[in-house]
């Protein structure tokens, strides 16, 4: 594939991520007995929380989910499949857990990727990388009175968001882009799928 | 009345809000025991919070509350009020719902124009009218540890400001701005009223 | 000593607040059982969340934090520390307290210079100090769940901030930005640690 084609497959990585995550965050929003517009505000900072804080920090311009309206679109779709379809049991397990896994490498990755190249050092670009992935889900939990499940709990979503953002600067470093966000999205998304089916967690 | 008029009667509208929602806060922050400087604080999250948001994420330059000192001013004004008069009962509730309406309305239309003037789209300009609207008294839920009660709770008050946010969309869309956000605020106030006395809620 | 003198002691100093209230942060953090990832990220929260704040807020690029390797680094450092060192006792207290203190002068008065540095008024010049020197603490007491200490505790740091903020304006406004800033940090310093030792508190 070329950059092009790859850059444009993350891209609907991205979406997809956002699409989730912001079902995700509706899930909760439900669970947690929240009105329609809080299930809608829940899925929307899930989803797109993580770039907009990327974006308000890294401050060179406008966030892209402001920009892009798929981006809003999705996470709006995302509370609305939550309203009409049933979300729950094995079924959404299964498609859940994977692209799950897969936004948070993608959301890593680009996050690296756009700090390296608004010029940033590599340091800025992993801890950038690992608030797109992060963060949504982080203001979540405070806005339900929870302390940030990746603060203590057992998913290594940081750790490996971490990883991917280290990847990514490293392909970056040596020339390669795009190569090295896929990469860095697949490695991610393995280890937290691995982390996820061995039950791995940080030593406390 | 002129253009010119008509965005400057919100203007002073746009300050009634943030002195009373300041009121408001800092009500808040002295029934929770804080001391003087937390009534401050919270005076200051309540009456300056959704706009600061709002101009932080759309990057257009430092946030109006830093350079129009009348914000601040107006704010500090609100928390030195509660301090000094006894704020309670049936008066303060006849003088504050109807003006809490109307900043409402007001801050929803402001925050979309200034969005739909930055040339942003209408989805970004009805999400950013609605932080705007809300984004204060979010903050104030969250740092007293409470769960938004913009997300759970039976007023509609982010209900009706992304209706008045809409509305601005389409004044300005039709070419009138000034007028738009007038009628936005307007249209909003009411149906803050209207859903107050008749206890409407979001079905669950 | 010069003024070049003067601002580089006051950046050293900068940097070492930014050591200890990472090294407080991760403390807390290991009190509170976080993960080793939970810590580090508390700890650059307590070390660069309020610089982290005031940059964003001003809009006049990118953080400091971002933009300036060191203070990743010694963020990063002081949770090392704490994961590899024992932090605990007197010899930590009598470090500790004379170095935090000093810290809440100097970052109320970096952030007071920035601000009316790039030509903000005295108001929001004070408020973006205070905010800079007790931004990171308040925004870790609301990952961890608590109403934030500096609203109703005992400790008086924003009211010292506020004071450290106000000389360095009337410094910055009399010509003697570099020196105003080493008063207002000494002041500030002096400060808090009168009011630890005589257990001043703010009236109810």
């Amino acid at each position: 594939m070329t950059d092009v084609a790859l850059i444009g497959f993350l891209q609907y990585l991205d979406l997809i991520g956002v699409l989730f995550n912001a079902i995700v965050g509706a899930v909760i929003a439900r669970n947690a007995r929240l009105d329609p517009l809080g299930l809608g505000v829940l899925a929307m900072m899930s989803g797109l929380g993580g770039g907009l804080i990327r974006d308000t920090i890294l401050q060179a311009g406008p966030p892209l989910a402001l920009i892009d309206w798929r981006y809003f679109t999705t996470a709006i779709a995302g509370a609305f499949i939550v309203t009409l379809v049933h979300i729950e049991g094995r079924w959404w397990e299964r498609i859940y857990i994977p692209i799950d896994a897969l936004a948070v490498g993608c959301w890593a990755a680009a996050g690296a990727a756009k700090t390296i190249g608004l010029g940033h050092g590599w340091l800025p670009a992993i801890l950038m990388g690992t608030i797109t992935a992060v963060g949504g889900s982080f203001v979540r939990d405070m806005v339900l009175r929870q302390i940030p499940s990746i603060l203590g709990g057992n998913t290594l979503y940081a750790t490996w968001a971490m990883v991917a953002a280290a990847i990514t600067v490293v392909g970056a470093r040596l020339g390669y882009t795009a190569a090295g966000s896929v990469v860095a999205t697949l490695v991610g998304a393995g280890l937290v799928l691995l982390s996820r089916y061995k039950h791995w967690a940080l030593p406390q």
